[in-house]
């Protein structure tokens, strides 16, 4: 399961429609159902294609890690800034083409990982590159010397990653647009600025 | 709705019954026929007194958050160690008393809270007395010479709120439980330690 028999493209228009029946309908709603009428062909293929609803979800989240590698590839400029825009593009400007109810219906996921053990080997794949690519991206910024010596990349990643995530959730739950954006700003005072090197500034 | 027409004694033994039937089969799955199963009474009864499971998931809001209340007000000690206490006790050591598993269930309502607005102005109420908590022991951190006067209160509440729900919900989610407390450490490193004043140490 989790891949067509059909073509790529058959398999990439059902990630599509699985897109748009999760923003439009939330994790614990959406039905196969409503997955085919935005796919514009019949449950029954779709059931043929992907098995069961918790399948589907499988195959989706695997399609959002790949989406999600492409664009992590395409960020440039020294390493602090792509620590920003890292930031302010997956955990503060969400609301940008509907990534916000994506977030959400992710959340109500989530949620349920503790009970499915797929769910949880694929957002742990997931939750692992985000901390990678932190832990990355601050490496290289030590050997750049925009970041202190002293710096423990594991460390910095861990705290920026469980406080974006938690502002994350909580602005997108209590409706509260500002509140990521307040974190990133407290974040980056209180946790960045003071382990950049003042030739970062 | 959301208060018995009983006794004290009904309305609290419907909350701990709620508590234990949550833990058990979290929200999503849990039906009005479970709690009235734990109550060891009839699911009409239930209705009676609490109208639907959505009045009735209010209720035990207003429940956790009166009980919650008390536990804030038992809180010993300089305001640097009530933080660290009050950290401790809600975000990292959750595993104590099946507190995971409420929490597991709060988030699953959480994610809800976007289509619910009684959901929403709950658990708004629940962040504001846990942020308010954390300014107000940071003002007298900083009144009593512990916190440096610089700090900004409200800033420090909110990055502190923000990398321990992450961390509490990626935790529970992930079934890692080591990841709140290496949370706790980096926070207290990199942003706590920082701002304690040579008095405090």
């Amino acid at each position: 399961m989790g891949e067509t028999d059909g073509s790529p493209e058959d398999h990439s228009e059902i990630m599509e429609a699985t897109h748009r029946a999760l923003c439009e309908h939330g994790y614990a709603s959406v039905t196969m159902q409503d997955i085919a009428s935005e796919y514009g062909k019949s449950k029954a293929l779709l059931h043929y294609h992907f098995g069961t609803k918790a399948d589907l979800m499988g195959a989706f989240i695997d399609h959002l890690h790949d989406r999600f590698e492409q664009e992590l590839a395409s960020l440039e400029g020294r390493p602090d800034e792509r620590l920003e825009a890292f930031i302010d593009r997956f955990f503060v400007e969400y609301d940008e083409d509907d990534r916000g109810e994506l977030h959400l219906a992710l959340l109500e996921l989530r949620a349920q990982a503790p009970y499915d053990e797929v769910y949880r080997e694929k957002l742990e794949e997931s939750d692992a590159l985000v901390r990678e690519t932190i832990v990355d991206i601050v490496r290289e910024g030590i050997d750049a010397g925009v970041f202190r010596p002293e710096v423990d990349p594991e460390a910095l990643a861990r705290l920026v990653l469980a406080s974006m995530y938690g502002a994350r959730t909580r602005g997108l739950t209590m409706g509260d647009e500002a509140y990521a954006r307040a974190v990133r700003r407290d974040l980056w005072e209180a946790v960045i600025e003071p382990r950049r090197t003042e030739s970062a500034e």
